[in-house]
């Protein structure tokens, strides 16, 4: 049975990925009187008279909502709010799992941005943070940029930060292992939406300074139409104005990243790269280019979104660590220091870092104690 | 130490009343891969061919939404989002413990109508049914008219129709201890919002006739000033149009029921009530009047919402079975029908009733099974 049978089997059986659990013994009428009426306005009045106790009181200070529209599901697009939830039931399981934080799915039937941030502010009473999910670019930076504004609760865009997080991780490795250093390698990305415009964002900050963004269009240069901001910013790290293809970017490259589509490279095209080149092929379910077709091109180190390849790289190992951090410092806002903080201690996971082996195992439960460590001492 | 102090401890202890629990072992690569990418996308794209299977493939159909606005939370009044949320997560334990529902508390920053209803139906996507809670009168009935009226999932205003099915299985008994028939009693109501007005429509439906329903002017007569439309509605049950005191139309009353404020009646009040009383004082936590007080005034039988005297009334006795009847049937809508066979099954559970024992034990799981039955076998 495949990883698709298998996945529609267990969700049945199971009736999806998670559930609500009470902690309190409601067993005799007095646990009754303790957990409900009478007992439980004593807990509210408290609250009333001062509204920081919510977060003593209430389940509200280790419970996030992950909000989404469903249009950017995986990689499978615009999907909708219903067909989006097994994934938000999914990260909300490994929430709890790994990071032992309550993350609620929300899956909402709008695509309107005023809508969604209004409905975010709505829900700040009863939520200590959001993880916005799967928004479609360029909506999810207005809608993240706004909430960070105007919430005090942390509010985190996993398909940005945490695509950049565990990238930067894996790149450091991955950089040992070609004994190379970021600030001189030349880095071509594949896809210049909400993933990669972070993660070129994350990588400038530790120290990149030369990235070639392609789209759909081809290589970004300064001047070109048709440029959103977010891409009109990144132009100009684009050092030599190169125009043309994604395969004529990649001429002489150090480091491929792909947050894009399937099946976009041959071994040729990464024939044409640097020596020891680094390919971190991210689309979902299925490549920029596959990691034996990378191999025979003479790439060094190939990472890819998947579990049934070495070196997966999967916003999995961050987010439920950086919430259990934030949580736990009270923290308002998350900051591109605990970004690159997490990054070093995702990387520092791996003793040894080879060529198949610059990822942390995604199923080992210390990795998202370490990542909260990791924000708390920032 | 008494209720409230061990509420405020147990809760500290606990972090709140409920937590998230993944049902998913993820334990190994292959958990992850089957419950998270890229096993995950084969259910998001069953679901984007054919959104009935959300219901199959994910915890929705099991899972509801508690929405408040914090307007008006037990007997504390608009006491706000925040302060409400003790009491939304004491209702979700219920609803797992009693229903083996999963309920959501969801408390939100406005008071706004239309901005509930818009934030209700941008829910539905994720969610297999919505429990109104704590909502003002009369906002909160436009809100569940609209709701029922727009939404394909089943939509319940506690306070309204937990009360009123509650209270009609009370009463119930009560008249069987009594001797007496509903359709030939006089009923006073103290108390004209949600849980009043519909109470006594339930009532209504199940056969009574002569209601003098009194908010804090007194009397609700027709003609008089300031009604709105539910009260004007009610008027004409007030077969004498009596106007006066809530006192005053108590003389001669065969049942007492008080969803109001502490401390209203004394015992010469209840003195001046036909013979064989009967007494419903469920104002939270503070009754109309006290038990021994309304005994001494020789009421035969009296019940309030509390745990530490007899005849406890409380929503908690149908809620949680409610929902899980209807989200076993798949049903869309809750009608009256059921809540009248869920009052009666509520009423049979005692088999041989007394003027101390007129309500099944709030803490027996069975009942929750038997509510739920009532409901399917409509």
């Amino acid at each position: 049975m495949d990883f698709n049978e298998e996945s529609i089997k267990e969700h049945k059986r199971l009736g999806g990925a998670i559930d609500i659990k009470s902690k309190a013994p409601l067993d005799t009428k007095k646990a009754l009187s303790v957990f409900y009426t009478p007992g439980v306005a004593a807990c509210c009045q408290e609250i009333a008279k001062d509204p920081k106790k919510v977060n003593e009181l209430t389940w509200r200070k280790n419970t996030i909502a992950i909000i989404t529209d469903g249009s950017a599901v995986l990689g499978l697009g615009d999907i909708g709010p219903k067909a989006s939830l097994p994934v938000m039931e999914g990260k909300s399981a490994i929430f709890k799992e790994f990071g032992d934080v309550n993350a609620v799915p929300i899956c909402l039937d709008t695509k309107d941005t005023e809508e969604i941030i209004r409905f975010s502010k709505l829900i700040e009473p009863c939520f200590g943070g959001i993880n916005l999910e799967d928004i479609s670019a360029p909506r999810c930076f207005e809608i993240e940029k706004r909430l960070k504004e105007e919430l005090k609760i942390p509010v985190f865009h996993d398909d940005q930060h945490g695509t950049a997080i565990v990238t930067l991780a894996g790149i450091k490795n991955a950089l040992k292992v070609a004994n190379k250093n970021l600030s001189e390698t030349k880095i071509v990305f594949s896809g210049a939406g909400a993933g990669g415009i972070a993660t070129a964002k994350l990588l400038i900050c530790a120290g990149a300074k030369h990235l070639v963004m392609c789209d759909s269009r081809g290589a970004i240069y300064e001047g070109r139409e048709n440029l959103n901001s977010a891409k009109e910013k990144m132009a100009k790290y684009n050092l030599n104005n190169e125009k043309g293809s994604l395969q004529e970017a990649l001429v002489g490259a150090d480091i491929f990243i792909g947050v894009s589509a399937p099946d976009l490279l041959k071994a040729e095209d990464i024939a044409k790269m640097a020596e020891n080149a680094i390919v971190f092929a991210m689309a979902n379910p299925v490549p920029e280019i596959m990691p034996d077709e990378a191999k025979k091109g003479g790439a060094l180190v190939v990472a890819t979104g998947r579990s049934d390849f070495p070196n997966q790289v999967n916003n999995a190992l961050c987010f439920p660590g950086l919430f259990r951090g934030i949580l736990d410092l009270g923290a308002e806002k998350f900051t591109n220091e605990m970004f690159i903080a997490v990054a070093e201690a995702l990387a520092d996971m791996v003793s040894n870092p080879q060529a198949e082996n610059i990822m942390p195992p995604l199923f080992d439960k210390n990795v998202g104690t370490k990542v909260a460590e990791a924000v708390k001492n920032i």
